[in-house]
């Protein structure tokens, strides 16, 4: 029989010892499960970075549990949860729209359920680490076969808190959208998605010359297929490995180069 | 037959590759050993953040083996030690004061050993990686079976380097006390628990008004139960997860804000 | 049976979930792969650190598939490539010199083979993340039991694009090299090893004062055996743990003292 897998993906940073509790607890409960860490690394309480990234990964991890903890609300009311999907598996964490795209990309939620049942937490729960006294446990113990229904009742999918990744604008000829994640490499993922993209201005060939307005300041980049299309230290648009609309350079780090930060709008034209 | 278990904090970092050599070593030795990585990421050098790093966590592992490396005497003449502890955990590491907290943590030392049998350390063993060559190896042969006192001679735990925690003194009416870790959120872990602080100034209510002096100057800081208990951007003093006393920000960096630093004295009265 | 061993060492980044996915994708093809991270903080495209780290390593892991990817080329002509050595492990990566030390550590490599073969890669392979698309997934077939042959055509390993590590002038009392890495602990690790400088300047023995040029300055600097063998804060030359000539200052962080950098030519008489 296959190991049940897990995934985690958290804000807790890798210098406190927080993630690597998180695996303790999982595998004092289920000592056969296989975790795999997506990012421990996510921005502090930044609920959109922890959405993006696990969007990003979930299509390629194996059916399983995956723990998302980025969770300013901890200690207040907002809800724990676990999110059936469509493919099978179970996205679990506070209900603050950390999990809705995955659960999305994942076929969408089926079924939803508050983790309640003090029987599948920790004896004691605290006010500052549901991850580890909560959320950890519940996937531990859905990993051992306990039932998704028993972890506590039932919600209806429409009342969980909406994805905050904002839709583009897509109009003739024009693309409006911003900023969501600047990743290590300096490469700066926008809202929208390669089809929104060609929705708004037609079929993107390799050199398509684009007018990009950033913060208020125009650049003709050009649509690339490859980084390597691009000379050394040159600006490219580009659909990265995720489908998604992304300004890279080659080699460099356009976010540095072009002052980027998150949450800037951005426009896009043919030039 | 349950998978056994090893756990491993250092001061090592996520860039260089001696975290991964250490698994890999272990691998090569019990190649069913489950691996949690507590953290690489402890500050250089500084035994206490790695004492109390690993005091957090080992509540929170399965029973097993935990190489501790935060190892500045490594190549003098500090003692490579196994720590067996009442739980049934074994701490390994320099004794240096690093492993003593998390033994008392899980029932106190019943008896250590010296690991000096070159059967299970690696064959050559380097002056400056010790971690690899004989604290690793060590883990390892145990969770292949091999009985502790074959590592090397036992020696009288009292013996053993104390931790660096220091005690807070606990008076009617004021709790003296020291900055301990900041961890990467800012939030700043006193030396005391809640039980001393109580101690100090009874039982403690949320919306308790203290008054907190650190480096010479006083805050008024309430008492909270829960971040959400305060005003964003607004400092509290709470008990952490692990019992200790915290101060914190809700949804921001108290120690970049105050300009905290580690070692800082502070006092608590109420107020 | 052992479960089959994979490694991992990428320029990815711990922030971004592309580490997470290589797991993700390796354990839905091969789920009893035993999988170890040496780094995913390799510096951004530095195929020389990728090459050092993957080289102190491989040693010390289990025989198996090593992948790495430090890739400024994907998307390019650049060959993936697939090589095996005298041990019996497989190394997996881009032909742009980050694989070949390692070969040469584990004895060289046998043969060599193009990740060619559709079967043995994603359905969709992108421009930008071969490491998902086309590495991982070749690390995980031969886990499962796949012959390297099947992954594409062989090709001459006398083809490959040679180490990045450049070698040493060794003279007659003058040994002349470059710094290659600058670890965590600020500790500067030279293109040379203790052989090649006892090739220059004879045997050296513990205390031997060596005048070793930095920048067009001399610094006079003892041999050491150990760290503790120098004072605190004092630097000392000596072999690492892979036995290589490495500069150092006792607890200190002699690369920041110094301000030494990558590439910095060195020059090592006898005082």
């Amino acid at each position: 029989m296959a190991r049940p897998f897990i995934s985690l993906l958290t804000d807790f940073g890798a210098r406190d010892p927080s993630a690597g509790i998180l695996h303790g607890v999982i595998l004092g409960i289920a000592p056969e499960a296989s975790i795999v860490d997506i990012s421990h690394e996510v921005r502090k309480y930044a609920i959109r970075d922890g959405a993006l990234l696990l969007w990003c990964a979930v299509p390629y991890l194996p059916v399983g549990s995956h723990v998302a903890v980025v969770d300013p609300g901890v200690g207040t009311e907002r809800r724990p949860v676990a999110i059936k999907t469509a493919r099978g598996d179970v996205l679990i964490g506070p209900d603050n729209g950390l999990l809705v795209g995955a659960a999305a990309r994942l076929g969408g939620a089926t079924d939803v359920h508050l983790l309640q049942n003090p029987e599948f937490r920790l004896p004691v729960v605290s006010t500052s680490f549901h991850g580890r006294d909560i959320f950890a446990p519940a996937a531990a113990h859905l990993a051992r076969g306990v039932e998704l229904p028993r972890l506590g009742p039932e919600i209806d999918p429409a009342t969980l808190v909406p994805s905050p990744i904002p839709e583009p604008v897509v109009e003739a000829g024009r693309l409006t959208t911003s900023v969501i994640y600047i990743d290590t490499f300096g490469n700066v993922k926008l809202a929208a998605t390669r089809a929104q993209l060609e929705a708004a201005l037609g079929d993107l060939a390799p050199g398509a010359r684009l007018r990009v307005t950033l913060g208020g300041i125009d650049h003709e980049i050009p649509w690339r297929a490859t980084f390597g299309g691009a000379a050394v230290g040159t600006p490219l648009l580009y659909e990265d490995s995720y489908g998604r609309v992304c300004l890279a350079e080659n080699q460099g780090n356009v976010a540095a180069r072009l002052g980027i930060v998150d949450d800037q709008a951005v426009v896009i034209k043919r030039d």
